[in-house]
């Protein structure tokens, strides 16, 4: 007699995202004409660039004619693309093999699936507020989880962790804090992880965002890091991607572990994407060497450029009514104290009702999350100024 | 200290597909010049069809528009292309609701992921030979397997399993060996199933190579399996998409199962596939819907029969020269008794070496693969005629 995993009864009954549409969609069914904004979920909303486009079309027509054609990819998906990718790295002083680099459907997958390939009963510590995805799919798999908090009083830096850990999640510029790590911060996680032969999982998705040169957009930027990260990364917030879906991640070879061998931890990384996943689209893959021309990169950070606007607008909107506001400088994203002590939930529900705008819960991300709410620069110029117009009106009666 | 994921050490060095890579490549360095022709992996060769390619010229347009954009998408696929499906089966008459189905980026993820949903101490019934995706999932998962042997003496039909089993995989028409259920067997599966409380996870990403209209080309044909039967389904095979990648899965709301409520298990893959993916390439998705047109699948149904008539010159030129060959009537495979006794891999090296053609030892597909190789028809006809040809002179010398 079937039955289910067990773990799934540990989790929330919906995903993060899926209980906000929920939440919405009833709100529009009791409410209809009235006009919702959403700076709620990440999601991109400028189309591609030209040169995009073009190398899109371009993966359409490789498949109309027989001499282009392409089936099954690639193990580690489209060598042009790889080659394009260790170029990227090398442009910035990070030397990668074309072998460390699978190309993936995302960074969600990715930073979802790596912790199956390491023992049950491993330790995998997560910044707290962070992106649900590294905390649910680990309960889910039984693994023990060890928060992280990033607060306003430790300027969203994590501390190390005090205890024994095998996994280190650590995204930067972070969803939702907008928090980017430093180089020195990052340098003593390195070398934590190094000592402790832990392996840390580096979600860099949204590296596009850091203005300030000084930040660093890889974890390969720190010394030591070859030996104990892994780095999962996207088009998706960088190139508008969001639907598109293409990703990749860097396992290098020189990774360390208990009676783990060099090169092991991408070997199994390999086995076990060639045994459950069949590469990206091709017709992505195309369009993903085209965002990585320098034409494609230019006109790429035109998008990112026009979301930080956005970042800048909802920023100074909201401080000048008086609201704790914090990251949005070098990320897509702001993270904003509720007002009044009032809870996540309690405030998301005001600004549904009562602006008619759609935030994220803060405590969606974790339990430190609790009492700040996320808004996402994602969106078109009048909607977010409107959006920050109708939360700076409502500004008096909370 | 991390460690590995234990069950990987149970598992062969690399998936079948990669180590045949792996063989064949060294053969090329060291015998450069030789024409090598494939008829290993079951990859499709011939170009998309107009209509295909006018709907993946489609979705890249919306792409480039502001008004037409889309970035994530609906969480179990676009609705358009849902409500296709549900069309599509409806012709066929199976009821199956616009929200039992869930688009994917193709059959090999699901039937890889859908055993993680359920517990941890699950017993799996699986064909042996079977696609290996199947065994190697679970027994990375660490689930108990059971096999179900099909060989010539049953003339590769299943038994009931004789023991307890809580997930039964059955593909159908099956890979590699060809065969195809029929209505009778797959009702003593349903019946087995709902009678035990199990769950059917069906295979039919081959559905439509079956030419018998008395075959059943959906679970779902089979009275009762509406509360047994998940049905796994892919663009790959069918349409020229093992590039492109698209795929879907049904989970019926009326699913039972020990403690397990109505909808239960539809909404925990719903959970599972939101919190771990995000959804197919929205280009591909787009492209499904143009398969899904009556123009479409017309034009589809020419892909299947060109690789249907190289299946029949396959079974015609190995038949002339004593082979025992089964499958090939209903489905793109061919299944080869090696000659005097020879193993799969005995034989795979024979054809490589001698005949300069790769195909895949059976014993990659468990163990009642052994003294089997699969021939795949996919491939252009004049490699086939030529690799038939070639594997036909070498006859006299095995």
């Amino acid at each position: 007699m079937v039955k289910i995993n067990e773990n799934y009864a540990k989790e929330k009954k919906n995903y993060l995202f899926i209980e906000i549409a929920k939440r919405t969609a009833e709100f529009k069914k009791q409410n209809p004409g009235v006009k919702l904004l959403s700076l709620g979920i990440g999601n991109t909303t400028l189309p591609l660039s030209q040169s995009v486009i073009e190398g899109l079309n371009k993966g359409v027509k490789y498949l109309a004619d027989i001499s282009t054609y392409t089936g099954y990819g690639d193990e580690q998906g489209n060598s042009d693309l790889r080659q394009s990718l260790v170029e990227f790295y090398k442009k910035r002083g990070i030397d990668i093999d074309v072998n460390e680099i699978f190309v993936s459907d995302g960074a969600k997958p990715d930073t979802a699936n790596l912790q199956s390939i390491f023992a049950k009963d491993s330790v995998a510590a997560i910044q707290d507020p962070s992106y649900p995805v590294y905390v649910e799919t680990n309960m889910i798999a039984g693994k023990k989880i060890v928060y992280m908090p990033c607060t306003p009083e430790n300027n969203f830096v994590p501390e190390l962790p005090a205890q024994h850990v095998d996994l280190i999640y650590i995204c930067s510029p972070n969803n939702p804090t907008g928090a980017v790590l430093t180089k020195e911060t990052l340098k003593k996680f390195v070398d934590f992880a190094n000592q402790n032969q832990a392996i840390i999982i580096f979600d860099a998705a949204y590296f596009a965002y850091i203005k300030d040169p000084a930040l660093p957009k890889s974890i390969y930027e720190i010394e030591g890091a070859k030996t104990c990260a892994i780095e999962v990364n996207s088009f998706s917030k960088w190139a508008g991607f969001t639907g598109v879906r293409l990703g990749w991640t860097v396992v290098p070879f020189s990774l360390k572990g208990e009676d783990v061998e060099e090169g092991q931890i991408n070997h199994i990384w390999k086995r076990r994407q060639t045994t459950m996943f069949n590469g990206a689209s091709n017709v992505a893959q195309v369009g993903g060497i085209a965002v990585l021309t320098e034409k494609g990169q230019k006109e790429s950070q035109k998008l990112v450029d026009y979301y930080m606007e956005n970042a800048k607008i909802i920023e100074g909107g909201l401080k000048n009514n008086g609201f704790a506001v914090y990251g949005g400088e070098n990320a897509p994203y702001l993270w904003v104290k509720t007002p009044s002590g009032k809870t996540s939930w309690e405030f998301f529900d005001i600004l549904l009702n009562q602006a008619n705008v759609v935030v994220t819960p803060g405590v969606g991300f974790g339990p430190s999350g609790e009492g700040f709410i996320r808004i996402s620069a994602f969106g078109n110029r009048k909607d977010i100024e409107e959006a920050v117009q109708r939360i700076s009106s409502l500004k008096n009666d909370l």
